[in-house]
């Protein structure tokens, strides 16, 4: 592979340019900024370096798809999405969010991390891999949908409606990171979600808080309802909700001891002392991985400005992630959370389903995870740290799983990447070892049985 | 009487006009609008009908005082106020918030419920009483403070600097309704309060919620603390929080029979079904004004915009609302939620008090009390409903009762007046018969013993 490192090396100054130039290309799905202009960058990028591309419509953002010709018929795919958060607060950067400068030694950008630097030394690797041997050895597909961030909304339709395009016999999942001690991450799945919204009304305005005395308080009865859902143990207390939880096989076991989580690093970086219920080693990093969460997004009832209003609320509203681990079904725990609700006398209490996402896990023996494992050691030179499985979420299941293809997570990203946050990175030296980790997968992954 | 009372009649429309005349301007303090130009409007308004009128300083807004000699020593004392709740939302509004525009026999104002139409009557019943037989037969004091709407934030020193001006043998507190079927109600004193907010903090910044997992999330911590304070009984747990709850004398019970609460217009005014905890008749009249409440007044943590947002909140606040009975103390309370708190595990969580006021009562048999009920019957061809204390709160204890000055709420509002809410409004004849009961009043509690 030294041929294709050395083109790589030579050519840094253009990929660099490359990401500088999509990154400097607004695209904020949520405000739909930039989205048509980024989506045909995106196209044009795969043209020029030899490949062929169409903007697949949905009801939504198109998905921007691509194909490459390979030695065999064997075939890689790529998720990615070119879709980005948007960049407020806006005060906080340092350098404008669309600049894309560079400073000691890191690109720093709406989006350079969270996904464009994955997506450009993607294609980057296809660059280099085909200028320097003419063909890639195995086919390679783009999938590049720009609805990530406002939660995929249209790639069920997509699936439905695009079949044929997305089969592969293994695909490289968008996001990627290295731990804080500069280890690269290869993860192995994503949890499911069930993100719903409860409300809860009483009178029909917010009255004077003297009247609390007589008319129910619909924040108080949140409250009461959420109290049953989960005991400060963490225990989460909806009947029937961890009955599908798989339990650990050994080799998930084996990955959770081998799996480095740097606690220490986290604690300072978040200015907290101790992780929750004081867990640390093996549990804390099973619990992260293989255990689905209940948690309080947002809560919000009567006056929430500075000072005070004596206001009893008319209405209580509270956003719920639940994170869930195979076999969880998102929809199962949606009923099962209206029935709980119900059975404990909430039944006024209005359900909403905003995500419900299934989980998806890929084994650790499949050729696609050997072929990511096994060319790590070269190109960074020590033994990547693996996760069973990430403790988000994406659309892996509809993508991947549910055709039986293996998903694995690998990426340019860093421990300080500030994804959604100000001042977002890339640093320049993982930009350039992910696109030749990228080429040295082309040739692994065709090798693999 | 009858001769005052035809004065009134015959000056009806002018007194209309001065109450359209403050109500045209704006006086809202928490917003620093028109506070001088009002102050200086009322001070003129009692020096033109006869009266000495002083603007007495504090840190905050002066307090207007006025004062009228009297056939007797006797002291009568007026506690009311210029300012007014800020008029937003606008466009819930029928007719502009400062036009005071008249329609179907109400005037619609930011202000004139409250507390306007009140400080109007009682100058109008002055200027009448005066103009008619020369001089008023008590003396009388005007207190017209400009920051009720903002927790009366400079009274305490109000009271401590200007100690003598506000002694009194009565006073006649700022506010009073009719109910429903057009009784005026007849109050005897005010709620404490103990208002406080309670800050959890979790990590140094909002986390992308995946980390829940193994990151406390301080919305979580809040509910779980706030459930240990209140059961879905309603009952407050909080060690000690009842111990000086006095028990109903006679008279108290008495009260509670024969006041009238219209159960019925209520609930169908506000949407509801029933009332807290199915409560209707006796029982019902008793917790709306004998019992403490401990009320969420705003709850906000995280993401509470429309849509999802999967983000572990580094915060989560409530604003608690505490109304006191007699004889509990705002500062033991404060103290006793804070050994709660700490003795339930959540020493961590933060409290801020923003107002801590006494309740305050005047006894059912005193000279002010027999003066405002016997007139009533006089002006308004019915009995007055008598409620004990106003499950509100306002600064009675240290203008009033820590004085020895017995203080009694009547007023021009109606059970639709729609204070601190849009279209707030005064029925003109209310208007005009309570000028004649405060004239009346006047007559009245010179006679009484």
């Amino acid at each position: 592979m030294q041929d294709v490192f050395s083109f790589i090396e030579q050519n840094r100054e253009m990929y660099i340019r490359w990401l500088q130039q999509i990154c400097q290309q607004p695209s904020v799905a949520a405000q739909n900024r930039g989205m048509k202009e980024t989506a045909n960058m995106v196209e044009q990028f795969i043209t020029q370096i030899g490949g062929e591309s169409k903007q697949l419509e949905t009801s939504g953002y198109p998905v921007v798809y691509g194909e490459f010709p390979g030695e065999s018929e064997k075939t890689l795919s790529f998720y990615n999405h070119y879709d980005v958060q948007p960049e407020d607060p806006l005060d906080l950067w340092e350098t404008p969010p669309f600049g894309a400068e560079i400073r000691d030694g890191r690109m720093y950008a709406r989006g350079v991390a969270d996904n464009k630097g994955n997506l450009m030394a993607r294609l980057a690797a296809v660059h280099a891999y085909t200028q320097v041997r003419g063909k890639l050895p195995t086919r390679v597909k783009f999938i590049v949908e720009g609805e990530e961030e406002i939660g995929s909304v249209h790639l069920e339709e997509f699936v439905e409606r695009y079949h044929d395009r997305i089969q592969a016999d293994g695909c490289i999942w968008e996001f990627g990171y290295k731990n804080a001690d500069g280890r690269p991450q290869v993860s192995l799945g994503v949890k499911g979600m069930c993100y719903v919204e409860l409300v809860c009304r009483g009178a029909n305005t917010d009255l004077h808080s003297a009247n609390a005395a007589i008319i129910e308080n619909p924040a108080w009865r949140l409250l009461w309802a959420l109290n049953t859902l989960k005991t400060p143990d963490e225990k989460i207390q909806i009947k029937g909700f961890y009955d599908k939880v798989a339990t650990l096989s050994d080799d998930d076991a084996g990955m959770l001891e081998q799996m480095i989580y740097n606690e220490e690093s986290t604690l300072e970086k978040l200015g907290l002392k101790s992780f929750l219920l004081d867990l640390s080693g093996i549990p804390l990093k099973e619990k992260l991985i293989f255990q689905p969460t209940c948690t309080v997004c947002g809560l919000v009832s009567g006056y929430t400005g500075t000072g005070s209003k004596t206001v009893l609320p008319a209405e209580a509203r509270v956003k719920l992630d639940f994170r869930l681990v195979p076999d969880q079904d998102p929809h199962e725990i949606f009923s099962l959370l209206r029935a709980h609700l119900d059975e404990h006398g909430f039944s006024d209490i209005e359900m909403e389903g905003f995500t419900l996402e299934h989980p998806a896990r890929t084994p650790l023996n499949n050729p696609l995870t050997r072929a990511v494992v096994n060319t790590v050691k070269d190109i960074y030179g020590m033994e990547p740290t693996i996760m069973p499985m990430s403790p988000g979420t994406g659309p892996m299941y509809i993508l991947c799983q549910n055709l039986g293809i293996p998903a694995v997570s690998v990426g340019v990203g860093n421990f300080a990447s500030n994804n959604h946050a100000p001042n977002e990175n890339v640093i320049i030296e993982d930009y350039i070892q992910g696109i030749k980790h990228m080429a040295a997968i082309f040739e692994e992954f065709a090798k693999e049985a």
